[in-house]
């Protein structure tokens, strides 16, 4: 990595930059300084190819001129106003947001980023349905404040533990290579896996008695714990059992919305509509930070005369949501959704293509241009090739090599994640799945002869 | 108010936006079209003198183009990297703001505002001490979050209870005009006033057991809860407390630093270091989001070899941090924390005289900038124009009439808080306290016979 320590701005976030998700000591941050398309470049003019969208989030691409001269213009025009205050910019993202989302979301509530979307998305069901529990899936990441650390499956959320918020109950995910229960009998058909755990999700209903429970808060398609696509049925069932027990059904879309699967949201797939969807990253592009939650009026309506107990100060701050505003029209007019479908069956094709040449590949999934390569030591017994919640030598060198040779992209223990901008082109895609290619050999060596 | 709702943009705000800290059916939004030096606008063309920063964050004023073009040059430029890179726009803030934060802090986490700003300087302060408790006052506000609502005092954190975080002890905050037990000796020095509240809190300490105590975290000045200056040797008392024991000292500076008080931050008028500092809203006058922690090295060290747990998407947004950078810039090229100094002792002043000329008002406090009224309906019992956490016919109308006459303030139960923008001229501020002083006629034929 060419970690320039000579370069005055490098230098200078080393000595008083705090890193997050780090241990001080072993950060080795990439200088940026520029970024285009699907490329970003180092100090030292090295091009990194960015299959990771940065951090999940820049689904439009880097760079883009019309998000950018949204943004000046906003800042030119009215750079900030009050959160009880209403705005052009207020108005105009509320009405592009009710051209996209599901029908029927119709009240948006706006926060800085997914984690406090998270927040406020329980906080709304908890006073609409007077109840208290959340039931959320172990192989889920819903944010690092407080409540939504509390929220999380996955061992992210250990560093609030002992006394992560109470009231939160993990389940398990329809996570079929290794779904536990279904070890002796991995040919079952995709209706009677999903019906498992349908009926696994209702059991703990039972359970824990459903009128205890607020809602039901899931990832759509898991992210970060390994792109996890429910099988057809899920969601609907998921919808089912929340209108029979008067749960309130939040999707968190903070990864998966804005054309990342290939639909606008991924609930699209199912055309299945939840009470409540949380979104984030996509929705600026990241060009400026902005969360939201999208409600049905229902739920809105329960706070008409009650004072709804929550807030911040950059609530709908004009510069976000002019560049939310500006980020759907870039995807409505480049046709970016349908994009992501194409591009997604290109990267499909080609991460089966991998996982013919590659032996260290237990499994490969995606959706639209969220994908995922899962490595292991052992096809057969599937033993990953780095422990659940570690790090391995292999994962290590694989990382490295990636990066050397200037792919940029995220891995999460023994799992690739693969999440272009998209407006990837195939042969962008072709040349990082080069990389991969050679990259894979590391891991290939260390399988179990 | 001017709310127009033939304005498609209001009306759009009104169909399609979740308020927060709202009931729905009671919003009146301002449908806010422009806004420069210390006054915004209206779409009907009416002017609003700003006493309350917005949201007691636009320090430097509305519309100052030289933050304004940093942001449009930072977007033109990078407008957006990683959370783990390190970019020009990080580099020079946390130089920027080691010219400016007291001496020793010389770390910076990044956030996005100050809610997350305090929920990750306690999980700093617990991951360095070990230890689990976190003490904080009673009459304070630390944001929305659940970590950061669990953190607060006052009423608003109800919304999360009965489960807020664990491990919170409130204190009490040395609020001279209405301490409980200083009923009988109202005139008891400065010095034994703040011996007593030290002493409190020490007794607190033995209590709670200092051994489990990770941090005390304070408003160095208390702000929406009515601008309560901590008396002389009060913050160099609970320093020296926090030495004795281990315990780490959060001073949030969220709303009284970036000049608010006369001073870069609150804590300078009394020298004191803390561990931890968080700020936000003044950091960047509220043009872009950001939040910050600075900390000593030691607190971040403590996180050399073992990873932080924590971090999000928009940690160190390039956009706010060239907000941020040119802010500084302003306050340091304009002598912005001078003048507050100066114009502090004009409000001051102003404050004083209405107090002599209204029966209705039971204190004025002021330190910089930052200010309120004490409205009371009788000066002896200082029983308080509204009751805690409650409104009153009188301060309905109180507000309605400013606001009609074009001044926007931001009043709290029966207190009416003064956090003008520190560009504001004697003109200026004489201009709000002339509609002040007519709007406490309402208040003043409420005052008991």
């Amino acid at each position: 990595m060419s970690s320039n320590p000579s370069v005055d701005f490098l230098q200078a976030c080393l000595e008083h930059n705090f890193w997050t998700w780090s241990a001080q000591s072993k950060v080795n941050p990439i200088p940026v300084t520029k970024a285009k398309g699907v490329y970003f470049w180092d100090v030292d003019g090295k091009r990194y190819l960015d299959l990771n969208s940065m951090v999940m989030c820049v689904n439009i691409g880097h760079g883009d001129e019309r998000v950018v001269e949204a943004i000046v213009e906003q800042a030119r025009q009215l750079p900030f106003a009050g959160p009880q205050m209403a705005t052009q910019a207020r108005g105009e993202l509320c009405k592009k947001l009710t051209e996209i989302v599901p029908p029927g979301l119709s009240k948006f509530l706006f926060t800085l980023g997914g984690a406090d979307a998270n927040e406020n998305a329980i906080k709304l069901a908890r006073g609409y349905t007077g109840r208290f529990k959340i039931l959320t899936r172990y192989r889920s990441y819903h944010g690092a404040t407080y409540g939504a650390i509390s929220l999380t499956g996955d061992p992210r959320r250990v560093a609030w533990e002992p006394t992560t918020m109470p009231g939160v109950v993990h389940f398990l995910d329809p996570y079929r290579y290794r779904s536990t229960f279904h070890r002796l009998n991995p040919d079952i058909t995709e209706d009677e896996f999903c019906r498992d755990y349908l009926n696994h999700l209702e059991e703990i209903i039972q359970y824990e008695r459903p009128e205890t429970i607020a809602a039901i808060l899931i990832e759509t398609v898991t992210g970060t714990n390994g792109i996890i696509v429910p099988p057809d049925g899920y969601l609907q069932g998921v919808r089912e059992i929340c209108d029979r027990y008067g749960i309130v059904m939040i999707c968190d879309e903070v990864m998966s919305g804005f054309g990342r699967t290939g639909e606008w949201f991924a609930v699209d797939h199912w055309k299945v509509v939840p009470d409540i969807m949380t979104m984030a990253k996509g929705l600026t592009s990241a060009y400026a930070p902005l969360g939201a939650v999208a409600m049905k009026p229902e739920i809105a309506n329960a706070f008409n005369n009650k004072v709804y107990e929550g807030g911040l100060t950059f609530n709908g701050h004009p510069i976000s949501l002019a560049a939310a505003i500006a980020t759907i029209r870039v995807m409505q007019e480049d046709h970016l959704v349908e994009r992501a479908k194409q591009m997604g069956q290109v990267m499909a094709d080609m991460l089966a293509e991998l996982a013919q040449r590659h032996p260290s590949i237990g499994e490969v999934r995606s959706i639209g241009l969220f994908g995922a390569i899962e490595l292991v030591k052992n096809r057969k017994s599937k033993i990953p090739m780095a422990p659940f919640n570690q790090n391995s030598p292999e994962m290590i060198a694989l990382r490295k090599y990636l990066l050397d040779q200037g792919v940029f992209l995220y891995t999460h223990w023994h799992t690739v994640l693969l999440v272009p901008p998209l407006i990837i082109t195939e042969e962008q895609l072709a040349e990082g799945f080069e990389v991969i290619d050679r990259a894979l050999i590391i891991t290939d060596a260390a399988v179990e002869k």
